[in-house]
């Protein structure tokens, strides 16, 4: 199996308007593991961010900070994370850690995360079904655990917080999410001190108009656009389109997952993640820089998929990858 | 299985500078299906094309008036052809054919086909492969079928010719295809009498800087953007942001394939045509008119997938057909 693009492919294209270079926030070890069936072991999952880092990604999100009995597919970050040392220690990579509470927090900081991130709804459905409590009962229950985080921050060199908001677009009990509505929890999230914002269409329903417009209304309420980044998934294959549209807005921080893991193809459940090769493809090809050898990410992804037992859902994986899946 | 899309979405909310309407030229009964390894029965295409029909669609491609020999899939076209008599005859509903030569135009002519195509290529390798013909015999075989057509548009109402041209951004023997060379062969096949283009990205390798260039090329050269369509395949995921900035440009002619029928998503042979529920999705989600029901659309390419047998690869299909697939 080669991994190589053909030759000189894409060619390389730049449009009018969009930023020169991005930040890829790659989500597959946490969102994309954290969503399979089967407990991926700790020294693959290890062995996995060492390889997306050698792709040349610098902002990988490791693990989970939450309690075992929610996601035991990540009931392994206290063994994990020490064994990426290297890679924030020596190598500047960032890697991310999800933290519901002080508890997770405070597991997160003695281990060494300096990127912790926290996870709200834009709809009272999806808070109450994920987190068990109101919008506003979340972002009460977040706003402790981000002061603390800023707070640790006086005592390292840097703690950055990331607020990841679900269903900003569309909610599988409450259909299309009112603009407005979501702007209002985005706004408590960066009051509240968290550094950057990830709008989350969980459900994949976005389209490009709808994107255009939430950015703008979070401009027009005084969020800036560096201080956004976006997170779409392919369940109606909308995903890049959407990161298209973001990326003419301004947004320079695209959340994608490797192999597009986060969900089999063919199952109902799907999440469908935006395929961070299938991303790349569109990056290189429009001359943004993102520090990605796309060869060694395919590699990677490609590797991931045999340790998973099923193909990669990522067109580009599978095009690069010379062999029947 | 339901099919009905979730409540309100996608939210629709329209993009500046797009066009209000399109028009999707459906490819899947042609394009699709020549590409499957088992062939379909005639009664199966036309009631596949039926019910694309009833879902709104008003130019499906039927069939191919090429040597049985070449393409085996459609040596059906005389059988299939006049059961599609109701949909011309009393909907309105355009059914293009595909003619190679003087042989097949008079063949489809004779049944009454009123909308015909050519297809050329840009690249010498491809013209060689498919036509065993360079690129300019491949154009002299073509000018006078295209002639032809257009004498008999003296006889009847009307005789509507497309060209189509392949590998318009890269090519699996010679990469990334120059913009002039593209712009060259689109000339000339307007030049024979070709009423409207159809630009494909036949290895799905395009990006939307490239898309945009190419249609900016052409506009310098005195094509104007209502007489070309694009043709996108989603090898490496991109045909749906392609499709975007071919919309941003005004391009208003969209090819797409019900349930992205032209290719297993698991063969490397895979042509992976941008699926038209993806397409609709998007479009919709835009608030721009298509016509099409896309829950007819999803029951149709649904049905259509069970007749071969394995699941659509479009992302919509699968989305909105409630069943572990």
């Amino acid at each position: 199996m080669t991994t190589e693009p053909p030759a000189a492919l894409p060619m390389v294209v730049p449009a009018q308007g969009l930023p020169p270079q991005v930040r890829i926030h790659e989500v597959g070890a946490r969102d994309g593991l954290q969503n399979e069936k089967a407990t991926v072991p700790t020294e693959v999952k290890a062995e996995f961010i060492h390889r997306l880092a050698d792709a040349g990604l610098t902002t990988i999100e490791a693990t989970s900070f939450v309690h075992p009995k929610w996601v035991p597919q990540l009931a392994d970050a206290e063994a994990l994370f020490p064994r990426l040392d290297d890679l924030t220690k020596s190598r500047g990579v960032h890697l991310p850690v999800l933290v519901p509470n002080a508890r997770g927090l405070d597991r997160a900081l003695a281990l060494g995360a300096r990127r912790v991130a926290v996870f709200a709804s834009a709809t009272e459905s999806f808070a109450k079904a994920n987190l068990n409590r109101t919008v506003d009962e979340a972002l009460a229950m977040f706003e402790p655990v981000v002061a603390r985080a800023k707070e640790a921050e006086s005592a390292h060199d840097q703690v950055h917080v990331r607020g990841y908001l679900s269903m900003c677009f569309g909610d599988p009990w409450e259909g299309a999410v009112p603009i407005a509505q979501v702007v209002r929890v985005c706004k408590a999230l960066l009051d509240m001190g968290c550094d950057e914002l990830s709008l989350g269409d969980t459900i994949g329903v976005a389209t490009p108009g709808h994107v255009l417009e939430l950015l703008a209304a979070l401009n027009e309420r005084g969020v800036p656009t560096d201080r956004v980044g976006v997170h779409f998934h392919d369940t109606y294959g909308q995903a890049l389109a959407n990161t298209l549209a973001a990326l003419q807005h301004g947004v320079t921080t695209l959340d994608a997952s490797a192999g597009g893991l986060g969900g089999c193809p063919f199952a109902k459940s799907a999440t469908g993640n935006l395929a961070t090769e299938d991303l790349v493809w569109m990056l290189h090809g429009l001359g943004i820089e993102t520090g990605v050898d796309l060869g060694r990410l395919t590699a990677t992804s490609a590797w991931m998929a045999d340790q998973l037992g099923r193909p990669s859902p990522s067109r580009t994986v599978r095009a690069l990858s010379h062999k029947e899946q």
